[in-house]
C-alpha cells in the first residue's frame, strides 16, 4: 500500500500531503506517525497540505484527530500551506478545524513550534 | 495537472517525491524547481526518494539533470532517503547516478549543504 513518508528534521517531523486522502491511507498515516513520534520522541509535527485543493471534513477530521494524538504523545501539530482558496471553502462549509493549529508555510510553522518550546520551561 | 510542492526552509527548498514520475509531471518540477530557486535564491535544493521502491533510469536522467540546472542557478542539489534495495538495484543495473549528490537523510542532507556553505568562502 502506499504510505506517505514522514522525514525527520531533528526535534520535528514532517508530512507532505501530495495526494487526496483515503480512508486507507489516512489510517496508516496516524499510525505510522504515531509510532514515529514514539520512537524519535519528536516534539513537533509539521504537516504541508499546499498540494491539497481540497479540504473536505473527512480531511478536516483526520487533521484534528493526527493533532489530537500528537497531543497526547506530548506533540504539537500545526498545519501549514493551506492554499487561501481552501481556507475560504472552509469557513463556508463551517468546518473550523478546532483543535489544529496552523502556519502559513513551513517556516512559520517552524517557528511557531520553536516558539512554543521556549514558552513551556518544562519542554526540552 | 498533479504537481509536486516545493517547500522553502531558509536557503534550502524541499521536495519529498512520493508517487512514480511521468514524463509530465517530472518536466513540471524541473520548470517549478527552476523557477523556485530564480525568485528565492536558494542555494540547496533536497530531494527526499524514501517512498519511491523502483528507480530507473528515466527517474535517474532526471535527479542528474535536476542537479545540473540548479548547480547552474547556483545552488546544490541532495538526493536523499534512497532505500537500500534501489541503491543496490541501480548498481546491478549499471546506473551510477553520475553527478547526483547523495544523503542518507534528510538531517545528513542538510548537514551535507552547510558543510558545502563554509567550505566555499565565496558562498553566502
Amino acid at each position: 500500500m502506499y504510505r506517505i513518508p514522514i522525514l525527520q528534521m531533528g526535534n520535528t517531523l514532517l508530512v507532505t500531503i501530495q495526494v487526496d486522502m483515503q480512508d486507507q491511507m489516512a489510517l496508516a498515516l496516524q499510525d505510522d506517525l504515531a509510532n514515529k513520534i514514539a520512537t524519535t520522541g519528536a516534539k513537533g509535527v509539521l504537516i504541508d497540505i499546499s498540494a491539497l485543493e481540497i479540504v473536505d471534513s473527512f480531511v478536516g477530521r483526520m487533521l484534528a484527530s493526527i493533532s489530537g494524538i500528537s497531543r497526547i504523545l506530548d506533540a504539537t501539530t500545526v498545519v501549514v500551506g493551506m492554499q487561501p482558496a481552501v481556507a475560504i471553502t472552509l469557513v463556508e462549509l463551517g468546518l473550523s478545524l478546532a483543535g489544529v493549529r496552523t502556519a502559513l508555510n513551513v517556516e512559520r510553522g517552524m517557528e511557531l513550534l520553536a516558539q512554543g518550546r521556549r514558552e513551556n520551561p518544562l519542554a526540552p
